[in-house]
């Protein structure tokens, strides 16, 4: 039986790529702003990637989308005149146009939260902004590590107090189901084939046997539903 | 500026003697069910009190409420068939009346989240029975202690990425608003004089200057509008 279904969020429940690039547009006239996403974006597992392997201590998203945002600006000889307003792009994302509907149903199932490698403040300012009715935050901080470390998923199941088999994993990125599944958690895809934009080769359809596949969360409520 | 306001939960939102002798009656017919909702909440501090000294690890409170209702159910001499069930009580706790109109409120001017001793999980459950409309859940699992411990506050400011400065704690417990204030953390006063019954004789009111004193969520929501 179902209990709880947790959620990969950037690409997954929200399109970052456009949401970041307006903001970036609205302070930086002149600069390719969905480039300017993209090359923010590419930054992500990198920095991560040494906290997982243990080379540096764990540090919340939003320090690292901060680092990483310098880094940037310097690639593009950009100016930017107050960086932390701008790295509060990441808590204005706008949802994919059926997250709502399909979480509103979905949660009259089941618990629903998400288990993002954004921090505890950076899911809640999100939430709020887009509108996404979590009942908690669960994710990378309550591990103080970074997915695909299997004890972010074991910790978010931990925080709910049910086993894993009871927890269903939703992402639009099959290393993140398969990172999941190997802790015994159920697994749901849901692709978005836009997410790195209309060149996007990677993720465009699922590439196991996912417990459900589902064409967007309306589908995937519909799906949750039907499994009782 | 104020940027989030925590919440105790227990007796400050939700009615948890009636609610808990509503669920003790339903198993337990015969037994005096307030008087046994009573028994078992008293074992509740000195259940954390052990683990706040350092005497014991920490225990979810859920593991704690239901150690303490076989203490309870010893001194009363019953039979609880079920006592997992029974202890799935504090997740069915009704809010009081102003509550749900407080709240809706106070969340369109900031973020509102538990700060309690409750369990994520159990804070989770709860919130979706009574329809709580919490932005996140914090309080003493993220520091793995329990209230007054100072770090049980500070972790929550933290998680939200705020200075104690730039949050509340709403609490009908003097005891709580004190620890707040301590660590820098604003302050709001709410009487529940009856949350142990009709003889109560703490907390029926404010016992210092707190930066609001509020006769229910509804005139809080006022008065935090009012500081803008």
């Amino acid at each position: 039986m179902l209990k709880a279904l947790i959620f990969d969020v950037f690409g997954t429940c929200v399109d970052w790529r456009r949401s970041v690039a307006r903001e970036v547009a609205a302070v930086l006239p002149g600069i390719d702003a969905l480039a300017f996403a993209m090359a923010w974006r590419a930054e992500y597992d990198p920095s991560m990637a040494r906290i997982r392997d243990g080379a540096r201590g764990y540090v919340p998203l939003d320090d690292l989308h901060r680092e990483n945002l310098d880094v940037v600006t310097r690639a593009f000889g950009a100016d930017v005149r107050d960086p932390d307003a701008l790295n509060r792009a990441w808590e204005k994302l706008d949802p994919w146009p059926d997250v709502l509907t399909g979480l509103a149903r979905i949660r009259e199932q089941a618990i629903i939260a998400p288990c993002s490698n954004g921090s505890i403040a950076l899911m809640t300012r999100l939430a709020r902004y887009a509108g996404l009715p979590w009942d908690c935050i669960l994710g990378a901080e309550l591990a103080r590590d970074y997915k695909p470390a299997p004890q972010v998923y074991l910790a978010s199941c931990s925080a709910l107090r049910l086993e894993p088999d009871q927890v269903m994993m939703v992402a639009a990125h099959n290393g993140d189901l398969h990172a999941a599944r190997a802790v015994g958690i159920k697994t749901a895809f849901v692709a978005r084939p836009v997410e790195y934009g209309p060149e996007q080769a990677i993720d465009l359809e699922a590439n196991s046997d996912w417990d459900i596949i589902a064409r967007d969360f309306n589908d995937l409520a519909d799906k949750v539903a039907g499994r009782g």
